[in-house]
C-alpha cells in the first residue's frame, strides 16, 4: 500500500501521538504537541540514541547546555552575520516567500531539480525571470528586491528592552558543545579522540515551515561533536557515517527507505572536508534526517579567535600540539520520530475483506511494550497485580473494555508488540496468553516468565 | 560536617556536573550548563520521576507540549495580566531591585520573618519606611515608585516585529497540559480521576536570579495536573502530597532535610483550596522544591471561557456532569537536582587524618553505576570486554590510570556506587572484586553475576 501523510497525521491525532499546538485557540502556526503516546515514542528514540552514542560508546560523554547563551557565541559561530534566508514580497498580494523554495517548487513542476540555496541574489533573480517563477499565492510576477532575513528568535533578558539586553534562542545545540569543549575535556580527563553528545531544543524562525512535524520553528536536535586529530578525520567521518546508518537499520528502518547523499564539491561549506545527508523517503518525498559533516577545526578556531581561549590539544605521549578536527553527526529528533512513525505505519489486508492498521515499531521504540487484557472484569485483581509487577520495568497498558478482538486492534494501532490475555485459567495455572502484534500468533507462557521474555525483545 | 554552597559548586565544576553557561565569553547572567555527569544525574532524576508518576501509575499519562504557544493561552491563564514582580529603582545609584526581596532580606537581618509577596504596593512602601529598607547597592533611601514588571520572555514569530507576531516563551509547563486536556482525555479514553504529566523547559525573566542553579531564568519543570471529581479533591491532594514526599525519601533524601509547609488561609491563591510546599534545607537555607496545590476548576474554567470549548466531563455511569477539579504537584527539575547533589555531598573523616569526599547518591540516581578498574594495562582486553557487556545495560566508566586508591577516590567523588576491580586472577577464575562506595567494603563475585547484582541495587 502507499502511505499518505493524511494516514499518518490522522492516526497520530486520533490515537494521541501528536496534536496541533494550542489547538483550542486556533493553534499557533506549525507548532505541535506530543500526546501521551508521542512523548513515549520520542523519549524512546532519544533514549535509544543516548544508549548508542553515549552509554555504549567508549569515546563519548553527554552534555546539556542552556538554550540561552551569551550573544558573542553567535557572532563567533557566524549566525549573527550569515544565518539568513533570502526573502521576497509579492507587491500585488503582499504575501511573503522564501525565494529558494518558490524557485525550487516552480522548477520541480517542470521536472527540473536544482539546488538554489547558496546562490547569489542576482543569480536567483535571473532564474526567476528565465523560468517565470510567479507568486504562488496570486500568480503575479511583481516582486520587491530579495532581502536577507535572520532566522534567530530574539528576546530580551533583564528589565529593559535595550540592545545590550538582546539575546537569542539558540538555532542549534552544537555551539553549546563547542563553548564547553575545554571544560568537558579537562573535567573528564579526555584524550583524543572523544565526543560530546547533546539532546535539546533549538529554534529557527523559518519563513515556511511545513510537512507536519518535519520542519517546525521549535525543534529538538540530537547532536554529537566528535573531536579527533587532523588527518584522522576522514577515517572517523566514515566511522560515524556507518554508525548512524546502522542505528536506523537496527531500529527497524528498511534499507530502501533511506539514502545517503554525499555533498558535491560546490555544495560543501568552505570549511567542510566532507558532508553526507542521510535522507528518509517520507510520503511527501525524500527529506533530510541526519547531516554528518567533517567540520575540520573551523568551529574551535572561530571560538578561539573570539574568546581568546586556547583550544590546542597536547598529545600526552607524542607532545604534538593541534586544534582538533570535528565530525558532527546532527539528527533531528522530531524528524526521526516522524520517520519511525511513517516506517511503522501499515494497513494490512486480512482474510475476508478485513484490514487492520498496525504500527510495526521495533519493541524498543513502541510507546507501550505490553497491554494487559483481562478476559472478564471479574479477573481484575490478578490482572492489575500483573500490571503493577510489569510496570516497574517498562510501559504497560491495561484495558478491560469491549471484546478481546477490538482490544487487540486498538493495541495494533498504537504499535504495542505484546498483548497479554489474562483469563480464568490464569487464576489456577499461573499462565497467560501472549499475542504478537506482527504475526498475530499466540503463545501460552507462565506469568513469571513474561517480564524476562519481553525485556529480551527490547534489546537492540 | 557543615556543607557550604562553595563545596558543592566547586565539586560540581571540577568534576563535570555543572559549568557556568557560555563561560568562555564571560558567561550569561545566571545560566548554567550540565556537564557529562550533571546531565546523567538530571536525566536519572527525570526518569525516576517519570517512572513513578507515569509508568507505574494506573492514572497518569505523559505529554510534551511546545514551548511556544498561542498568546491567548497567557491571557486565559492570567500571565499577561498578573505575572509580574514589583520593582523599584534607586534614584541615587540607578540600581534596580525586586521590592519583596529587598524587604525580606532587610527584615531577615533584623531576625524577622515576613512574606511580602502578594502585599499591596502601598503596604510595601509602608514597610520600607517603617524598617528603613535602604538600597542594597549604595545604602541610600531614595527610590522611584514601585512598578510592575512582567516576567515572560517575549519574542517575535514570523518576519516582522509587529505586535501581531508577538509570542512568549512559556513561563510554566502547566498550561500546555490544560489546553490539551480534551485531546488527551478523548484519545486515551480516560475516565476520572486521571492525570497528565509533563517534563519541560520554562522561562521567567527573573530580576534577581541566584543561588547557583536554584533560581534561574531558564529552568526545567516536572508537573502533574491530576483531574478528579469536585469533592474528592482534598482526598487526592493528600494522596499526591504523600506520594511526592515518599518519592524524595525513597531516593535517599533524609526526613530532616525536608519540611512540608502548608499555606495559610491568607497566603492561598483565591482559587486554591489547599497548597503545600515541600522545602529542602539547602546550605543557603530552606528553599521550595515542590508546590502541591488544589487548584479547583480554576484553570479549566478560564480556558473554557476564553476558548469557547466545553471541558465538562460526563460520568459514564452516573451521568453526572462537572468540570473536573485539579491537583497540581509541580517540581523544579534543576532545584531537585541541586537538592540531591547537596544531600549526597559528604566529606568523610577516615583513619589517620585522611578524609574523602563522597557523593552518596542512591544508585538509581548516580551518574555512573559502576567503574571498571583493571589492575594493570595488560588486563585491558578482559576489562574492556566487561565494559562492553555492562554498558549495554547502564552507564559504566573505565579507568586504568594511576593507583587503585586514587581511582577509588575519584569514583567516590562522583558518586559511583560500585567499583569493579579486574585483576590477574580474574583472567583465570572469572571473578572480580566489587568495592562499595559507602562502606568501602569489597566483595569477590563471578563476572557473570555482576550485571544482575547491580541492576537489583538500581531498583527503588
Amino acid at each position: 500500500m502507499t502511505i499518505t501523510m493524511e494516514n499518518v497525521v490522522s492516526l497520530a491525532k486520533q490515537r494521541g501521538f501528536v496534536f496541533p499546538g494550542s489547538e483550542i485557540y486556533g493553534g499557533l502556526a506549525n507548532t505541535w504537541d506530543y500526546g501521551p503516546l508521542g512523548v513515549e515514542l520520542k523519549n524512546n528514540i532519544k533514549k535509544a540514541w543516548w544508549k548508542k552514542f553515549v552509554q555504549e560508546s567508549p569515546y563519548n560523554v553527554g552534555l546539556d547546555a542552556a538554550i540561552l547563551m551569551n550573544p558573542k557565541t553567535w557572532v563567533a559561530s557566524g549566525h549573527i552575520g550569515n544565518f539568513n534566508d533570502p526573502m521576497i514580497d509579492c507587491k500585488k498580494c503582499k504575501s511573503r516567500h522564501r525565494v529558494d523554495k518558490i524557485i525550487e517548487e516552480a522548477l520541480d513542476k517542470k521536472g527540473m531539480e536544482m539546488v538554489i540555496d547558496g546562490l547569489s541574489f542576482e543569480k536567483m533573480e535571473e532564474i526567476m525571470k528565465e523560468h517565470a517563477v510567479v507568486c504562488p499565492t496570486c500568480g503575479a510576477f511583481d516582486y520587491t528586491d530579495i532581502r536577507q532575513f535572520n532566522l534567530m528568535f530574539k528576546t530580551f533578558q533583564g528589565v529593559t528592552e535595550a540592545s545590550t539586553n538582546e539575546i537569542y534562542l539558540r538555532p542549534e545545540t552544537a555551539q553549546g558543545i563547542f563553548v564547553n569543549y575545554k571544560n568537558v575535556q579537562r573535567s573528564m580527563r579526555k584524550k583524543m579522540p572523544f565526543g560530546i553528545a547533546q539532546v535539546g531544543k533549538s529554534f529557527r524562525n523559518e519563513i515556511t515551515p511545513g510537512n507536519f512535524t518535519f520542519r517546525t520553528r521549535e525543534f529538538e536536535q540530537m547532536e554529537l561533536e566528535f573531536f579527533c586529530k587532523p588527518g584522522e578525520d576522514m577515517e572517523w567521518f566514515e566511522f560515524w557515517r556507518n554508525y548512524c546508518k546502522n542505528w536506523l537499520l537496527n531500529l527497524g528502518v528498511a534499507e530502501d527507505s533511506i539514502r545517503l547523499r554525499d555533498h558535491s564539491e560546490d555544495e560543501l561549506s568552505h570549511y567542510s572536508n566532507a558532508t553526507t545527508d542521510i535522507e528518509y523517503k517520507f510520503p511527501f518525498g525524500w527529506g533530510e534526517l541526519w547531516g554528518i559533516a567533517d567540520r575540520t577545526d573551523f568551529d574551535l578556531k572561530q571560538h578561539m579567535e573570539h574568546s581568546g581561549e586556547d583550544f590546542n590539544y597536547i598529545d600526552p605521549i607524542t607532545n604534538e600540539r593541534y586544534v582538533p578536527y570535528c565530525i558532527e553527526p546532527s539528527l533531528g529528533a522530531d524528524r526521526v520520530t516522524l520517520a519511525f512513525l511513517c516506517e511503522a505505519y501499515d494497513e494490512e489486508q486480512l482474510e475476508g475483506d478485513d484490514t487492520r492498521t498496525v504500527l510495526r515499531f521495533h519493541p524498543a521504540l513502541a510507546p507501550i511494550k505490553a497491554a494487559i487484557l483481562p478476559l472478564s472484569k471479574k479477573l481484575s485483581e490478578g490482572a492489575t497485580s500483573l500490571f503493577s509487577d510489569l510496570s516497574k520495568h517498562f510501559m504497560v497498558d491495561y484495558d478491560e473494555s469491549q471484546s478481546i478482538g477490538k482490544r487487540y486492534r486498538r493495541q495494533d494501532e498504537i504499535g504495542t508488540p505484546f498483548c497479554i490475555t489474562y483469563d480464568f485459567d490464569s487464576e489456577t495455572d499461573g499462565q497467560v496468553t501472549v499475542r504478537h502484534r506482527d504475526s498475530m500468533e499466540q503463545t501460552r507462557m507462565p506469568i513469571a516468565e513474561v517480564k524476562g521474555y519481553i525485556e529480551e525483545k527490547l534489546q537492540f
